[in-house]
């Protein structure tokens, strides 16, 4: 059986570009139209994985993704970095001198705005989706518009790129989590290869008192680990208080990382490790 | 002249209950369509003031009011929490039991799941404000409609409140920023008095090294100063790069705080204090 991979948004998504490098080409995709929806597949077993994006180099944290790998509880099995490329998309025949309007997510068009200044003549239309947008210019046969969105979004819909990488950023990276459900009674990391990289997401909250942050980093700094990522999340019910992620290079089996997670144990009043996996290049 | 302040949202947006009570009953509220007009507003003189959120104990922070900060230089000149009181709204003559239908932002929706689980006859419906939702209710003359958003707005359009408080979370509150121009060549924040309490919002950017961020926060643990925030935001161009914004209580001008953010100077590549203010209760 091939495994079935959830991810958000229509087929074509970049999230799906994702699921194909972290899940393999062997996915079923299956587009779902809210996060909330993604994890709830794989928790209840209609998906094998999901495939979620989790920070952009432009737009910092997917918040929301952060609120629910906690309330789900489902172990990250492998992180990906996808280049963020934006095509300008139309039907075949529809030539560029012939696009009045473009449709796309709000963000993507944003992330257009020189294309948009050089292209005065073309109005730009907000549309729930990137992927979504290149499926209803050809659903609907648009012979004065186009869409943005990934190269695999035109593939998928058998439409055509009229120009490619009209971004204007090219900085513009997301990093995904491959996350699946936790086995019980089984570890939920790769076996420790001391010649690999691994990368390992820890979620804590400390006692709201000066210095309380500052110790918990002292459990990695004192042991020269490297962390590459530190996000705070606001405690429900306990207003101006906050959880703490932070992601650092280092699997859980090797004795430093051990010694450091259990030095944070020792400060944090709630420590859980969401995931330890193989850091992308 | 009145104080114009600069808000986001239609008139009766909690934005607006936050300004009376940081820009005073004299000010005169301006309301605009996005954040980004509204630091425009300040930066370009047409505004003396502007209130934003910053940031909210259920959702997090604003982080594009953070990104604007940096952006556009208005110096922070206070602080308010406001709790976020949604209230069930309708044009006079409409009682609960015609309504059929509840306009709000889908924020506000979400907020107050309980309430339509408890009537299920009446259908949820996204509108882009809460109190712009009031507005239109009365403006259309909705026999069967009502909206959600704060009393000011039932004042302000002379609606009725129905249900007052119909949230699902008490611990719902949000904090504003007062922001000003700064004036060249004054310091930007209150005379320091030692009987107040005053916070401080500093922004920095570290070398990409391991303990980069514990030594930062050293300046302000190892002198027993309280941070109450920390937030992390990408940094434009340097991919898995980040910027630190940090609040801690204290006032620029005492002396352990000087010596503070003068330690943090020598460890960080940028340091800006986009404020120093009275802290809120």
């Amino acid at each position: 059986m091939k495994s079935r991979a959830a991810f958000q948004g229509e087929l074509g998504a970049f999230s799906q570009v994702a699921a194909r490098r972290l899940a393999g080409d062997g996915f079923v995709p299956v587009p779902m139209p809210t996060f909330e929806e993604v994890f709830v597949s794989v928790v209840n077993g209609k998906c094998h994985c999901a495939v979620i994006p989790i920070e952009n180099t432009l737009h910092g944290s997917v918040h929301e993704n952060y609120d629910h790998l906690l309330k789900y509880q489902l172990a990250i099995r492998g992180e990906a970095f996808v280049r963020i490329v934006h095509n300008l998309i139309a039907p075949p025949g529809v030539t560029f001198r012939k696009i009045q309007r473009v449709y796309s997510h709000p963000v993507a068009l944003n992330q257009c705005r020189k294309f948009f200044e050089e292209n005065p003549q073309i109005e730009r239309t907000s549309f729930y989706d990137t992927a979504g947008s290149v499926k209803m210019v050809m659903e609907n046969k648009l012979a004065d518009a186009a869409a943005i969105a990934s190269a695999e979004a035109a593939q998928i819909y058998s439409a055509k790129i009229l120009r490619k990488s009209i971004e204007d950023d090219r900085e513009n990276f997301t990093r995904f989590f491959l996350l699946e459900k936790p086995k019980p009674g089984k570890p939920n990391y790769p076996k420790f290869n001391a010649g690999t990289k691994y990368k390992t997401t820890v979620a804590f909250t400390t006692r709201n008192i000066p210095g309380a942050l500052f110790r918990s980093l002292s459990a990695f700094a004192l042991r020269d680990i490297n962390l590459t990522k530190i996000e705070s999340r606001p405690l429900r019910g306990k207003p101006w208080e906050y959880l703490f992620y932070l992601d650092f290079i280092g699997h859980v089996e090797d004795p430093v990382c051990r010694n450091a997670l259990n030095h944070l144990a020792e400060l944090a009043d709630m420590l859980r490790v969401p995931g330890c996996y193989p850091a992308a290049e």
